[in-house]
């Protein structure tokens, strides 16, 4: 078992004003999938792309939108997002505060 | 896509003083895993139980332990918690408020 709060996990930069940390992934001794905490700063956002897997992204904070084929929906905290295998999405922080989710994705 | 609130999905009583809401299921099209929220009234745990499959779990709100084969270890707010395949594991909520976390599982 592992515990840990998900500040004590190193933070990548994956664009600029995007931060990545990968909480739970195969090191840990995962199988299946891995669990990520994005924070996006205000005005920053996720590349509009698709790909062969799925997320499962709940929001833990600040508020945003996210971009998939029927157009842009508003999120904030406690929305639930499953976007589809090969569906195209972005997320975008739209306030003035770090939008925060979890976002979990099976392992490649 | 799909774009909810967590509320929006029934919940079912697990247990007394335990709801759980499966929010992204193989209903939605997930291939891979389950994502559910729990919600432990004080003085409320889980079984204490072991299975083949592992738990990623994200702790949203409240306080409480989590017991695993090396003892017990406090949660809180941001907490993360894996449990790995067959480890013994029992979540207690030891607050006065409702412990509340997202728990990610394969699909079976």
């Amino acid at each position: 078992m592992k515990v840990s709060n998900y500040l004590e996990t190193e933070a990548t930069l994956e664009l600029p004003g995007v931060l990545k940390r990968e909480v739970i992934n195969a090191s840990d001794g995962a199988p299946n999938s891995c669990m990520r905490v994005f924070e996006l700063e205000p005005g920053s956002s996720t590349p509009s792309h698709s790909h062969a897997w799925e997320h499962q992204v709940y929001v833990l904070s600040g508020n945003g939108v996210v971009e998939g084929l029927a157009g842009e929906r508003e999120i904030s905290r406690d929305s639930v997002v499953f976007v589809v295998p090969e569906e195209h999405h972005c997320f975008k922080n739209t306030s003035k505060e770090t939008l925060r989710f979890i976002c979990v994705i099976p392992l490649q």
